[in-house]
């Protein structure tokens, strides 16, 4: 049984370790460009519980992994999904103004300053991924994480999922099959889970088969993860949530929910952090706050 | 004397032969994520004409490169800068409906798409370029390239210029210093030209000082093509240009013309391009069509 007390402590401190990392990482906003770094900065401040970096920091100790060239990628990865966060509220998209409790960045910096400053995040994620270059010893790992980066963030990945997702969304009450809703939660959500996890086996030393299973398991913690969020927009409330609820509805969203109902979209949330949970047993090292995690976002309350 | 016509032919061909590279690393539009292909590709082959590849091939060959690790990044610089003309034009920047005579991608796709397929290009420049990390002999200025791209493509480079530009155009009939006009046209439009010649030059092998000398030459060259711009805005037909024409003014943007004057505006166009020409001829190598190509683009009538 997991301590729930200690845990949360610990994943207190994980927070607080990562996000002095990426403060580390982050731009200082000075020069006629300060409005746009001052913008990055608001984003990328708001507040996130920065569950990518750690998932990579973990994934990287457990493979043995010890020094600091995983560091820029924890900054970076958590950039490219603050990019897409802020991409996506824009107007011309989920039109949000309100995310974590705070406006979002184009309710505060304009519309067009949203655009850039996401455009910003993006190229300044490879700027400081690429700082990983110079860490002489893991050049070709290095070079693989960043591939592995580049090519789940772009087309093949999640900005691809958010395409056809953008794309359905505009056919108002067409209900999506699950194939393809499938293929959003895979591109769009899941990648970002599979990206830390891969590249903190890639520089950690680890092998081609326990890189790919590292893949495996982001996928399935990636789409319990988008489910859950399907089952909160339904069953929390806009303080608990920080955001706007039954938006999905609002939006007539097709979402897990809509399709298989609570109970048996929570069922798939549970199925699939036990076989992830199951694939990360069969790994070496040590993972126990990993798997405890996994199970803690798959049953989190916001 | 320079035989015009004799330019012209070897310019179309230079150009039918960069189209070939550019499109070779295009992606397919298939699988659900066609339409976010499509829209990238429908920018990517508008008819633009591929100078900035153009410009690292022949800094590339000048320094005697004669493989193919130049072409991942004549690739990738075209779609930086067709990713900065999508998102310019969107309706929260520059709200352009049509360019090079054909509707803009917004116009075509759809805002959303027009923000995504941006995006996408973007990160699949980044894709591109890093197939050149494969080429086993060239690692080290690989990494250098790439660099070089991201950082003059970023906060302090082209991104930090349009935001810069986009949050002054706001102020209506403020005119702008000359300071704060040549930071934005420095950083959004020379650097899109130091980006290929410097690129060019490293991956060719040349030295430090040479590949520092190739900067100041796409700075001096950048600088004169924005200007000129802004002149062929007042001087120009919409037939010529195949886009709006008087738009600066439309705008109340401050540009080197309305702060000096046309006459004065051309003045500095020819004393940057004939510096450029000077520091070019300076350095070793076979470099007549690109002095002929800075002159044709200096006094380019569209």
């Amino acid at each position: 049984m997991v301590n729930l007390v200690d845990f949360e402590k610990k994943l207190q401190e994980k927070i607080r370790k990562a996000d002095e990392i990426i403060r580390s990482y982050l731009p200082e906003p000075k020069g006629f460009s300060r409005k746009i770094i001052e913008a990055m900065n608001y984003s990328m401040t708001a507040g996130g519980k920065r569950i990518r970096p750690i998932l990579m920091f973990e994934s990287y100790q457990m493979f043995g992994g010890n020094k600091s060239v995983i560091e820029p990628f924890m900054a970076a990865i958590e950039m490219i999904h603050t990019q897409s966060l802020i991409h996506d509220d824009l107007p011309a998209i989920d039109n949000a103004l309100y995310r974590r409790g705070r406006k979002t960045t184009h309710a505060v910096y304009g519309e067009a300053m949203g655009i850039l400053s996401g455009d910003a995040l993006l190229n300044y994620a490879y700027e400081t991924a690429m700082q990983a270059l110079f860490y002489l010893d893991d050049t070709d790992r290095s070079i693989q994480a960043m591939q592995i980066l580049a090519e789940k963030t772009g087309i093949y990945g999640m900005i691809g999922g958010q395409s056809v997702d953008v794309e359905n969304e505009k056919n108002d009450k067409q209900v999506l099959d699950k194939e393809l809703l499938d293929y959003i939660y895979l591109n769009k959500t899941a990648t970002l889970l599979e990206i830390p996890l891969m590249i903190g086996a890639v520089l950690g030393g680890a092998g081609k088969k326990e890189i790919s299973c590292m893949e495996q398991i982001g996928t399935k913690v990636g789409l319990a993860f988008q489910i859950q969020d399907d089952i909160l927009d339904v069953t929390s409330t806009i303080e608990e949530l920080g955001k706007t609820i039954f938006s999905d509805e609002q939006n007539y969203k097709t979402t897990y929910v809509t399709l298989l109902g609570t109970k048996e979209a929570s069922r798939r949330v549970e199925s699939l952090t036990k076989d992830a949970v199951h694939l990360l047993e069969m790994l070496p090292g040590e993972k126990e706050f990993l798997s405890q995690l996994f199970l803690y976002l798959a049953f989190r309350k916001k």
